[in-house]
C-alpha cells in the first residue's frame, strides 16, 4: 500500500539493536553491546545537579533553545578538546543528540545516491546503516595493527573519484580496538588535502586509555578545515543523556547547523544544562579516571580468560582502550550461525559480518568488556570458549 | 571545496530560527516564536521528579534504551491519545525528539527526488523545511474558515499522480489557527483512501482549545492505516524536553523506528523518565487547565487591541485554540520588508511568505500570543498597528 522512497530499501534493523533486544533475556551474558557499566554513574552528583537545574534555571532549562547548543556546554568542550590537542572555539562545536546524529547528518549532507563512501574494513555498523539511508556505495580499506593501510587508501581513492569523505575511528576503533599509528593519521590528512576529501572522524572513546600514550586527533592535524570530527559523552559519562557533538569550521559545519534545524531543532534542553551543571561542579576527569580502573581489569581478565578458554587458533586484538575486543575464528566458524546457540547458553556477542558493508566474512566477533562484572566475564568467556571448541571439532 | 549533497541547495536557514535569534535582543516584544510561556512551567514538580527520577531509577535512567522509547511514557501517551478519540496501544507508539523529528522521519520514509507533498496553503515552515531536504515539490491546496477545501484537494490529487502524502494541521493550524471541520476531516480519509495516499496529522496544539468543541482527530477516523499521527508535549507540557511522538501502524510504523535507530538510535532517557514520572505522579490536565485559561486571556486581549490599533481592512482569524492569529493586510504592505523596521522598533512577528512553499504571497503575518504577557501584548500590537497604518500612508 504506502510507497516509500526509494532509501527504505537499504535501511534495515541495525543487528546490533536487534541482538540488545534478546540480551534483554534474564540471566544472559551479554558481550554485546557497546554499553558503559551503569554501576559507574555518578547518581549523587546527578541527582544534585538534576534538582539544581531545574531550581536555578527551570524556566530556561524547560524552554526552547538555540540549534547549536547551551552555550556553557559548548565551552566545557572546547575545554575537553584540548585533551585530543584540537585548539577550536565554541561556535564551532553543535551540540548533537548523540554522535550517531552526527553521523546521520554526514550522510545528509554529502551523500547523494551512488556517492562513495570510503571506510576501514571492518567498521562501526552504526554508520554503515546511517550512511546506507543515502543510498551511497561502500569502499573498505584493509586495516592492520597501525590502522588503515595508507597504500590502499590511496589506491581506493584513485579508483573512486567520486568519493565523498573518508570515515575513520582512528581511537580504539569499533569493532577492531585499534589505534592508529601518527604517521597514518598525517598520511591520512595529506591524501585528503591532495584528492579534495572531507574526512569524518569519530571518536567515542578516546579519552578511555588504559596504556600507552595518547595520540593527537586527526582532526588536529587538519590544515584545511576538511575533518569533520564527532564527540560523544556516552562513553565518557552517560549515554542516556544523548549528548555528543561536532567540531568543524566554515561553511561545512553551518551545514550541520541547518540540517540539525530541520532534523529536530535542538538537542535536549534538560540533557544539556544537566550534563553542564555536572561539568562545572564536579570533575569528569576523575569520574573518567575511575572508569577507567574498572575497564582495563575487565579488559585484562577477559584476554586472561581469552587465553585459557578459546581456540588455540583463534586471533584477537589487544586494545589499548575504548570498550572492544575483535575476534578472529578459524575459518570453518560462522559467528553469525553461532549466535542462535550462544543466545540459548545464556552468552551474547556481535556476530562480525555486521560491521563488513561489502564483504563477507563470516569468522569474526567483537566483544564488549566494560559492561558485564568480572565475575560475568570469566563465566561468559568461559562458556563460548566451550562452544567455539565444540564448533571446531 | 567541500562537494555536498544536491539536497543541500534545498536547505535553508530556517527563517523562525533566524527570527528567534534577532528577537532575543533585549527589550524586545516578540510575537515571533511559538514559545510557551515559561512563567507557567511547573517548576516544583520538576524539581521533585528530576530529583526522584535520579534517585529511584539512576542506572536505567542514563543508560541506554529502546529505540521505541520509555514503556510507561508511551502507555501515558496512549491514554492522552484517547482525548483526541485515538485508541491506540502502547506498540504503535515511538517517542521522536519533538514532532520536528517525526516530520523530518515522514520526509526520509516517503520521499524521494522530485516526488509531491500535497499541503495547506498557508502551512508550517518547519514542516516545508523538513520535507524540503528529501527534494520534493509542494502543491499547495487552498483553505477556508473550516480548514483544506476539498474539492480543491482531490483536484491536486488528480493532477499528482506522485503525490505521496498529504500533510495537514486540522487542529488550531500554523500558522492560520484555523480548525477543520469534521466533515472536512471526513471527506480527507476518503480522499486517501481512494487514491491511495499517506496522511500526516501534525497535532501540536489540540488539548489548547479555548473554545468550541474538541473534534475527533483525522487519526481516529482512519480506516486503513495510512494516517500517520504526530504529537508532542511541546506545548502542553514543555519544549526543552524534545518529547515528541510518531502514531502509526503495521509497515509503516515499523519504518520509522527503523529510521530512528539510524538517525539517533533513541530519544534521552533522562528526558522521557523525567516526563514520565511528571505524568505518574501530577496532573497534566490540570496544568493544561492553567495554560488554557492564560492563553485564551492573551488571545482575548491582543484580538481586542487588535481591532483598535490595526489598519481597519487588516483582516485576522480568531482561533478557538492554539497559539496564533494570521493576519492578511492590504496588498500594498510587504510584511518580509516591513519586518526590519518593526525590529527597530523593538517589535517582532514572522512574515507570511515562509508559510507558502511556492506562492509569492507577501502581505501576510503571524502572531503569537502565548509568549508575551498582557503589558506586552497592548504595547506590542499598539506599536506594530502604528507601523502597519504608516506603511499604508
Amino acid at each position: 500500500m504506502a510507497r516509500y522512497s526509494k532509501r527504505m530499501e537499504k535501511i534495515k534493523a541495525s543487528e546490533i539493536r536487534e541482538i540488545l533486544k534478546l540480551t534483554q533475556i534474564p540471566g544472559i551474558i551479554s558481550f554485546a553491546g557497546g554499553l558503559p557499566a551503569p554501576e559507574l554513574f555518578p547518581l549523587e552528583k546527578m541527582e544534585a545537579v538534576a534538582k539544581k537545574v531545574i531550581h536555578n534555571d527551570g524556566r530556561d532549562a524547560l524552554q526552547y533553545s538555540t540549534t547549536e547548543g547551551f552555550l556553557p556546554l559548548r565551552e566545557h568542550i572546547v575545554k575537553r578538546m584540548e585533551k585530543m590537542q584540537i585548539k577550536t572555539k565554541a561556535e564551532n562545536i553543535l551540540i548533537t543528540s548523540g554522535s550517531q546524529q552526527g553521523l546521520d547528518f554526514s550522510g545528509k549532507i554529502f551523500l547523494d545516491p551512488g556517492d562513495i563512501v570510503i571506510c576501514e574494513s571492518p567498521s562501526y555498523l552504526g554508520a554503515i546503516n546511517a550512511f546506507k539511508a543515502y543510498q551511497c556505495e561502500f569502499r573498505e580499506v584493509e586495516t592492520d595493527e597501525k590502522g588503515m593501510i595508507m597504500s590502499e587508501l590511496e589506491k581506493t581513492i584513485q579508483e573512486n573519484p567520486n568519493a565523498k569523505f573518508i570515515y575513520v575511528i582512528p581511537d580504539f576503533q569499533n569493532p577492531s580496538g585499534r589505534t592508529w599509528s601518527l604517521e597514518r593519521r598525517q598520511r591520512l590528512i595529506e591524501l585528503a588535502n591532495q584528492y579534495d576529501l572531507i574526512v569524518i572522524e569519530d571518536n567515542p572513546y578516546g579519552e578511555l586509555r588504559y596504556e600507552g600514550e595518547h595520540l593527537p586527533a586527526v582532526k588536529s592535524l587538519d590544515t584545511e578545515g576538511r575533518v569533520v570530527y564527532l564527540g560523544t559523552f556516552s562513553k565518557t559519562f552517560a549515554p542516556g543523556l544523548r549528548i555528543g557533538w561536532v567540531c568543524g569550521e566554515g561553511e561545512v559545519h553551518n551545514k550541520y547547523i541547518l540540517v540539525k534545524q530541520g532534523a529536530d531543532l535542538q538537542t535536549s534542553t534538560i540533557s544539556q544544562r544537566e550534563l553542564s551543571a555536572f561539568l562545572d561542579d564536579y570533575s569528569l576527569d576523575d569520574h573518567i579516571e575511575t572508569i577507567i580502573e574498572v575497564y582495563k581489569n575487565r579488559r585484562n581478565l577477559m584476554l586472561e580468560t581469552m587465553k585459557k578458554a578459546f581456540p588455540a587458533d583463534a586471533k584477537y586484538t589487544v586494545p589499548e582502550g575504548g570498550l572492544f575486543i575483535w575476534v578472529e575464528l578459524p575459518k570453518a566458524i560462522n559467528t553469525t550461525e553461532l549466535m542462535k546457540t550462544a543466545v540459548e547458553h545464556k552468552v551474547a556477542y556481535v556476530p562480525g559480518a555486521s560491521f563488513f558493508p561489502n564483504s563477507d566474512t563470516k569468522n569474526t566477533m567483537r566483544l564488549n568488556f566494560s559492561n558485564m562484572n568480572e565475575e560475568n566475564i570469566v563465566i561468559g568467556i568461559e562458556r563460548l570458549g566451550q562452544l567455539l571448541n565444540e564448533a571446531l571439532k
